[in-house]
């Protein structure tokens, strides 16, 4: 911790700052410059961390030298973690890992078959969501636990890993008795409880980015779950909120090799959510393979024109194989599998 | 809401899409251009606002003519909402309401403390959070339900109305016995099952806009609220996220006459959050009441060296008892009172 | 300047960083630490500035101390600037300055039909464009020179002062001979080469920040001016670019606190601009001038429905007439002038 | 266009607007629904578009159905634009072109080591900056027509193309004389005269999307350069603003995509000044390639330790050269050429 004083800053105020320091069990440096001095801390942030140094008279502002997050840094752990999924998919090693699936499980027999097509294109897990977070309380919200047996029906019968949103910190415990791997959606990426419940099981979970949420930020609600003692955190980039009016959401490519350069967990690209529109999706699966994701999650709908929920950015499966097919050869080409 | 065709559109293609409108029990206006042809489906929109018509082959693009909000709609209710928050305090009339307290309850003397302060300056609304949602899971997390109990006492001892957030669909049963209002934070503005959970109250809410939420996107989470039965929310511009980084986040002091044009919602305005430092606070608590805002939540603590949460954004008592005598005088000469 | 090192960084590379910094003529204050280490630069921090630090190896981050503006900082001028616009009209006082009119000079009758329409609320600034940087090619691009004659004459007949936008370097010469405060537009605030220009003038320049810039480079820019020895700049908040859709930009109220606090110049508020309807106009105006504006530019036009630009978010004389007269209560009321 | 109504809309205000399109020489096609009445005028929309169709009383709202751009449309051209850049390159075809070079012309000597270092490489573009456009007016601001002289000595001499930035409408005539292809920066995107300067010679002109710029006003900006008679437009994106602190800016791959359905124009990724740090480049250019770029531009410099400007985010020969094979193993993989 770095603390900058103002230029007016008077000795009875750097003294106060500095006996601070000391009652927290720390060492300040002091260096005299010569438009400004600071007070170096360097040491255990954390407990300056929670003291707002900033309004102590004379500080002009503080600038933190460590990063507040500690499980999922690359420091704690310096090769990335693969993460068991069940069935015997990992996650995290040198085959990306496609999921796919619709947005919503409408019924048995389409999930079925949207399942029977990925798999045909050589995809191991299936996603389908049962609580659906929708932007209005007059859209189709889910068919809840029957859509999670659904899940887990179709998940068995096809030996292909399930995942599936949870929501509600009520709903964590059903949700893990059905599926392989939960999913933590943008909008409550900073649902601190909800991270809290999951990370108190053992299962998978895939926690995607806020769309307002800054790569970092991402990392911290990682460490919450993390510090629960779940360590099987995968993080999932889905496009970011920006004034652009031509795609949903702006997909941060430069996310992966960020979150790569800090952090040991694997990271996964949603391509889907990001475009918006289906004739987006096949470019940015492609960048997100490149750019180094650990796996795609990509919306495939057998038929989109009937889908409940967003049908406009499913792909159908002649173009998900077709897609699949360009993955694989771009996989290749940078050295991992798919 | 308009569907655009594309100038490639076939006869197939425009008759397909014709016969879905019918099929939902719309009637499709046709008009021929030069350079496009549209269809016109003006009529409930909810059927087709379900369908994805943008993947229909031949259309461009879909255009929705309606607000997919109803009950928060200035359509729905001509005048502005009055909400009676208890205690004789009532939101959305020709009083301002400001609202004061530390953004967590530490013990019970501090807020005390805190609660007569502001009392003073002539307050009659205390908030405190109980249950504080954190970035880092090593920060301070809140006394929980001991925290609520000091929020009551006091309130109840100086005849305040009392302002605490949840964050947790489990505890809105909890927190809705001790406090007189029920706060939804900007992180689960779009946390669905809590928006029901509270919906299904008859407290109070005060919904805040989340940090990459347009207006209308926090109408819908009123709607939410409102379609559960809860017709007593209130909603709160507390900046939002941008590129800008001198402040924690950017007020959009725009939001308040947007959302008034919009809906007859009452709407506060809080400049602590928005701002992240104590020294902007009070420009930022002066625009807000020119603007229109039906209230202030401001964060004030008596001690914000030692304050557990939000420190630097706290005003002490002298400082926000100036601002109160400028805000009277502001609101006095807009035609309001405080 | 800080230095922080990483983890892992070898003895040779903290010593090759510590002998760059003695090249450059600074003194490196070394400070080890358990968790890391960090060379604190304290002196002119220019030199350092132009030298990509980040790059040498061992280098985690480098963290500026100081501001990288001087001409424009407080440091610089303790009280605020009053600049001098001629015809009796200073700007930066207590009286806040209202600059008023079309978007784009049209034609010698609507310009002064709008001059005295806004005169006769107490007005003595005219804006309106000869020069109109407009998004499309096809759209009207204004009367040029001829506009700023028409300008002028309107001007000095009245007795107002006249702002207008310059936007070529090769106009600079033009526009000055016949204005009294030369505009750059947003667009424009970071052409440097203009900024250059008209800082070898001596005319007033009103600055506007733009769409992605930050505060700081809002100042910088304002900088390049006043290092070419014009110290006439008024910087003007005219909104930012977020992802909200309701209103053209979102004004960024705290930019005027923020900008008081880092800088001498005046600062006003173009709220037109900002809301890109008529109806955000008034309550963006009031806002304004509360946060602490020293003057508002206002769309005003005598015909919207004809207006060749803009016309969307002009106010006619009648609302202009009734916002003026509300600022001037508010303005009382903050202990201001209008 | 279509004309949505208010629902309290009079019959007179409605009147009045038809009367206003058939004026304009256009047909209004009228359809009445359930709770909304819409006109909508199929037809060119460019007259309707200078008119403020929204401050006729009783309108709701306009929505545009046309693209305001025509030039550079798919619907003008359907085929991508191969431009012929000069010296055997062409750009838009199936070979992508990687350009590369220092951020700033220092002196002969270094540019020419860096041009034989990328050569080696197969590249056949030399970029360098001889007028930079600086966010501080204290820092190096380029070597100006000095710099261009060496730019096309060393070109010349190595049989490789030249890119250069202009800034100023002045130097356009300077610039084109020496250079190949010409540069508009991000900051000049919509430098409306800079564009019109261009547009009037037959060189290339390389445009860089603004930071706070939506693709659709880029391609506006292209469609000011070809309206001037030069067809010669290659789009680059290079990042936009927004909230994330991790990148310099944050690269919209999806750009390329959008801009590829849009428009025929080539365009290329600048990873560079995205990433704004060297170790993220690789992976932003190796995106950028697969997404579908017809280029890269990427800073190299053989001394980013004594860089004049961004040599934080340049690459050495030796990591360019790597990464050079990884593209070519990529571009082979979907079907192009490097």
């Amino acid at each position: 911790m770095i603390i900058v004083l103002r230029p007016d800053a008077t000795k009875d105020q750097v003294n106060h700052i500095i006996e601070k320091v000391k009652v927290l069990g720390l060492t300040p440096h002091v260096s005299q410059g010569t438009e400004r001095t600071i007070i170096g801390v360097i040491g255990p942030e954390d407990v300056l961390r929670v003291t707002p140094l900033e309004v102590f008279p004379g500080v002009e502002s503080v600038l933190p030298v460590l990063a507040p997050y500690k499980l999922v840094s690359k420091e704690f752990r310096k090769e990335g973690s693969v993460i068991d999924l069940g069935k015997g998919v990992k996650i995290g090693g040198k085959k990306a890992i496609i999921m796919g699936g619709p947005c919503a499980i409408e019924n048995e027999p389409t999930l079925r078959e949207i399942a029977l097509a990925i798999k045909e294109c050589g995809v191991s897990v299936i996603r389908g969501g049962a609580f659906k977070p929708r932007t209005s309380p007059y859209s189709f919200q889910g068919l809840g636990e029957e859509g999670l047996k659904i899940l887990k029906r179709v998940g068995d019968e096809l030996n292909m890993v399930t995942v599936s949103e949870v929501m509600d910190t009520r709903d964590v415990g059903l949700v893990a008795q059905y599926v392989d791997v939960m999913q933590i959606g943008a909008r409550n990426m900073q649902n601190f409880n909800l991270l809290k419940e999951v990370g108190l099981t053992r299962k998978p979970v895939m926690l995607k980015r806020g769309m307002a949420s800054i790569v970092k930020e991402t990392l911290m609600s990682a460490e919450y779950i993390m510090s629960g003692g779940n360590f099987n955190v995968i993080l999932c980039e889905r496009g970011i909120r920006t004034f652009e009016d031509s795609t949903r959401n702006t997909l941060d490519v430069s996310a992966v090799p960020v979150a790569k350069q800090l952090s040991h967990l694997p990271i996964i690209v949603d391509p889907s959510h990001a475009a918006g529109k289906w004739g987006l999706v096949g470019p940015l699966a492609k960048a997100g393979v490149t750019v180094g994701a650990d796996g795609l999650i990509i919306e495939v709908h057998t038929h989109p024109e009937d889908a409940k929920s967003d049908g406009v950015q499913s792909l159908i499966p002649s173009n998900f194989s077709s897609l699949m097919k360009e993955l694989k050869a771009i996989a290749q080409a940078i050295g991992r599998e798919l």
